[in-house]
């Protein structure tokens, strides 16, 4: 099939009229025989190892190789040795602003997956030194993040009451990160990496979103003094509990609450509007711990009563391997809590990694950031941390302070450590109101709006499954939110594979290029032809709506030349260089379709098949009911000249 | 963006030599602006209408328009006017062959479904004259069929049983039988029908071969004459239940099943090697039952112990609106039921009449088929008949016995209107093992053997879904089968939009077509440019991918230029034609491959987007960053000439 013919009549008028270029007929080429081993291989190497990550390991003597290797699973040995101290300067100014965040947020974020604080203070010790040895990106600024604990403790909290039960709480808080950890690390090493790309951007927004407006309004309860909170999670309880408990309410929690959020909501805005005073916004949450603290220390034998953090321990991380808790009345619970905070943050994380890469102009590898974050948790679980990522409000803080490597996150646990160690008994006093206000000040920016409306401005479907995530987050729950998400997200790649588009196709005039007819208004119809191009793979799913659609296009072309009194169809060329791939319903298809339209003495060719359409249309045997050329041409504009030429015959 | 321009140095000599024709580049046209409810009327009515079923009301006075509504939902009104006797000799053989047929089958997949053997005969003559006046295909012989009779019985007997509580259960099978036509009726109704699409042509074949093989196993109780005998689906617990009550296998009742099923097992091997003798295999089941009772009444007084179907009452099918059940407790079991045997009985019934549509040349509209099957069950369910459809052994004997239309149905309800009234104490002696071989002798040709090798040949994947839908069927039990065969029917959609091909193209010498380097030896490369060819939509599943990949390719092409020592790469091409579609994720992946590619001084050009991309591409001012005439061209030829040009200038 792959040897070119030369048509004798290439000088005929009528022909050249139509076509005045090319005088060869070139076959189209069956694509080279493989094993179905090879096929499988390559198939396998694509789906797994598509930005061939060994590549730097070719052609290299043993000894490169080694370390390559090890440079490999380890990235801090190929930066470390060549670290500066011009550099260093940066990353130690980067990771104390990144630190002055990290512990009020850290405090923050444990109560609202109903920990004790201590336990996020532990999560932003262990996990940053984990992520600087193995993480590949330079900015990124780990710690416990909002998303991930709003949901570990809400799912959590269904089953297990983290008032009646805190052991056990905290222990399945534990067993939930070790499978979080699990899980990432797992997909990083089987590079099943892209399952987390069907969580598309427009169902994030919506999303993250619909979570923000959750955690806020979650913060209710400490702005406004109540005691009876619901632990449920959807808008309409949460916001029944704040408005049924009005006479919880107290009016001096309210006033601090007010005065804290609009401190730190005008530092936000300032650092937004002036990105070179970022630092305001980065130290308002411990300006704010500080200066709150101090308040209610001063004002503690008054009548002034306000939730206070209350005693933290001193000292290091415990080890908490014997806590992980495999009973089995509570793994289920454990994994899939695992599961779903896992995705979410590992979703978090990569996309933070990618941003600043991108940003910076360097490339972060997904599967071996989620290895990372994977062991991150991993490690985190045993010793007394919950679930940790990168964060995005902390990695844009310590990019804009200037970090230059991975040594910020080191410069953090060590600012960590030193608040573990001797600077536990500050936080006494400090109000639980001030916590409640640097979180809606975190999660504030994540409700983006306009993000929202450029989806609506260019592709609708995409801004329907960002508004339905959301919807499904604020109203029923987030596993559900996140379920309808992706839902979302597969149907539309469905519906699109289900009614693809068709085009009918015209000559661009003195030239071979065959466009739509509709887009282009200088192509014209060929007399006699009719040009479909077909722009979708030829699957099960919509090999039924194309047949009936293509057959009403031949009807309708019939009708329209019936009223033209142009000269009949005499044959229907199927452009197939859009279809991607076919499947035995498609082959299916297209021999049905051949016949059909044969019935009425109309004659199809097929156009540029891709080569496993064509592999396949020659193994089916689909080809041999096929008269001249097997049927298959590589261009429209050979077809029609080949096929011209043989009615002459 | 419309116009096209004319480059000054279209004689320069080192462009000619690349590209020899071309003296115009055409810019790529926006397709027309739409407004937002004129695209969604658009993509609704290729969604719901794409057939086009109104065209013939087009242009027609109200008159005309009246009478073809009427056909329209009344085909009968269409062809019984122009009805004619020397049609209606032909109708009248191959529906009395039919009968034959009808009436041993009714019985037999009645008690399959755990129903009285009445209900089957009920079941064999109001839905065939429904069908006759409703329905549009000439050969559909209606009835019960094998796999919703399993499926029905089997879901149903799950929550209650059949021996304790019959009248329940026959309430239960009437009040699925409608939630299974209104079902049907709806998917027509709101032109859903391409929902059935989901269950491709490869799981169909896994599916029904699985099912054929458990009711057949099915029939070992009475082929065997086990009384005592397990009401689950699954291979293992009926092999198990055949062989832990080997005590009461009966030796008259072995001897008797393999003799009627050798017979029939004969007459049908007759019949498919010579068609012609077609109704050998179709008198086969009411000539055994005839000898079979006669046998049965002749050793009554005897010792020969054999169970039989027993009393049947005489009389027309009793209405049965007041048995349908929508007690809470149950609706929900009944509604499920609907759906599944609705979803298995349509596809069959659909599938069966588009088959022999396309063997004799006519059209159906599968929704209209729909409308007519669900009305058939649903006023079924109102007559004391279960679940029908077009049954595909049914439907061949009816063609091959030269039926001409629909009347050939009326012809059968008569016959068994005929048996129902006159007939019915004859079958007290039937007995049951003949039943059972009956059942076998139908269902065993729906194991299609070649067709999986088929499927294995053309397309390892869709082999894949076969063997797990029908492994699924045989170890799990029908509906996980047939969820597990639409997930991967729907996973092997998103593996390849996952996952696609992207090719690297270069240029058939002496002509201005670009093709895949690996596939066309005489396609060489361009130097300088590097031109890949994307081969699916660009979403959110796959942006990542593609952008991983497509710098892969860019690296490995600067790696390939070095070791060659040919001029360095200044150009990435990338042809969108393939690419059928684009979403917010894609757009941004193609802006971040601009950013990424022009950081190693190489230029991006996009060669000929679809109407729905560039649209999109312009919207989300994606375009912007690009220099050159946005970036966009018609053709490979026209970007490269276009390119070089601006080198020069």
């Amino acid at each position: 099939m792959s040897s070119s013919k030369n048509p004798n009549n290439s000088n005929d008028e009528v022909v050249e009229e139509v076509i005045n270029v090319p005088n060869e007929i070139h076959s189209v080429s069956l694509p080279q025989e493989k094993s179905t081993s090879q096929k499988l291989k390559h198939k396998l190497s694509e789906v797994f190892f598509p930005d061939d990550p060994f590549h730097q390991f070719k052609n290299k003597g043993y000894k490169t190789k080694f370390i390559l290797g090890i440079q490999f699973f380890f990235p801090i040995l190929q930066w470390l040795p060549k670290y500066r101290f011009d550099v260093f300067k940066f990353d130690l100014v980067a990771g104390l602003t990144i630190a002055s965040l990290a512990i009020p947020q850290g405090i923050s974020y444990a109560k609202l997956a109903e920990l004790p604080p201590i336990i996020g203070l532990y999560s932003s010790f262990v996990p940053p030194i984990i992520y600087a040895v193995l993480g590949s990106s330079k900015h990124l600024g780990v710690g416990t993040v909002s998303i991930a604990s709003l949901v570990l403790g809400s799912m959590l909290s269904e089953v297990v009451s983290p008032t009646n039960d805190p052991q056990l709480f905290l222990k399945l808080a534990f067993t939930a990160t070790f499978f979080a950890g699990l899980f990432q690390a797992s997909l990083g090493f089987f590079r099943l990496g892209f399952i987390i790309d069907f969580l598309s951007k427009a169902t994030l927004i919506g999303f993250t979103a619909g979570a923000a407006i959750i955690v806020s309004l979650q913060q209710l309860k400490d702005l406004l003094g109540i005691v009876h909170f619901t632990t449920k999670m959807q808008m309409v309880p949460v916001l029944s509990s704040v408005f049924s408990n009005r006479h919880e309410w107290s009016w001096q929690t309210i006033i601090m609450g007010i005065c804290f959020l609009a401190i730190m909501l005008t530092a936000r805005q300032i650092s937004i509007k002036k990105p070179k005073l970022f630092w305001i916004s980065a130290a308002a949450p411990l300006t704010s711990v500080i200066i709150s603290t101090l308040l209610v220390f001063c004002l503690k034998s008054t009548n002034f009563n306000i939730p206070k953090v209350g005693k933290l321990p001193k000292g290091l991380n415990p080890p908490s391997v014997k806590m992980l808790c495999f009973d089995s009345a509570y793994i289920a619970l454990a994994a899939k809590t695992g599961l779903i905070t896992g995705i979410l943050s590992l979703t978090e994380g990569i996309a933070v990694g990618r941003t600043f890469a991108s940003m910076e102009n360097y490339q972060v590898d997904g599967n071996k950031e989620m290895m990372a974050i994977g062991m991150m948790n991993i490690v985190g679980s045993c010793t007394s941390c919950y679930v940790t990522t990168g964060a995005f409000s902390r990695s844009a803080v310590n990019h804009n302070a200037g970090a230059k490597s991975a040594f910020s996150n080191i410069v953090m646990a060590v600012a960590v450590l030193i608040t573990l160690l001797f600077l536990m008994p500050l936080f006494y006093y400090t109000p639980n109101v001030v916590l409640g206000a640097i979180i809606i000040t975190a999660v504030i920016g994540l409700v983006d709006c306009r993000a929202a409306y450029r989806l609506w401005k260019v592709d609708k479907l995409d801004f329907i499954a960002c508004l339905c995530s959301f919807l499904g987050v604020l109203f029923i729950s987030v596993p559900t939110g996140l379920a309808v998400a992706i839902g979302i997200s597969v149907f539309k790649v469905l519906l699109h594979i289900t009614r693809p588009n068709i085009v009918i196709m015209g000559k661009i005039s003195r030239t071979q290029i065959f466009q739509s007819i509709e887009r282009y208004k200088n192509a014209t119809r060929i007399p006699a032809f009719l040009i479909i191009g077909v722009e979708a793979p030829i699957y099960f799913a919509n090999s039924t709506y194309l047949q009936e659609r293509i057959l009403r296009s031949v009807r309708e072309e019939e009708d329209r030349i019936e009223a033209s009194k142009e000269p009949e169809l005499k044959c229907v060329v199927l452009d197939l260089t859009a279809v991607t791939a076919i499947d035995t319903s498609g082959i299916v298809t297209i021999c049905e379709l051949a016949k059909i339209i044969r019935t009425k003495s109309v004659q199809l060719a097929l156009v540029n098949p891709v080569a496993s359409v064509v592999e396949k249309l020659n193994k089916s045997k689909a080809l041999d009911q096929f008269s001249s050329n097997n049927g298959l041409y590589m261009t429209i504009g050979e077809a029609i000249l080949d096929i011209k030429a043989s009615w002459k015959a």
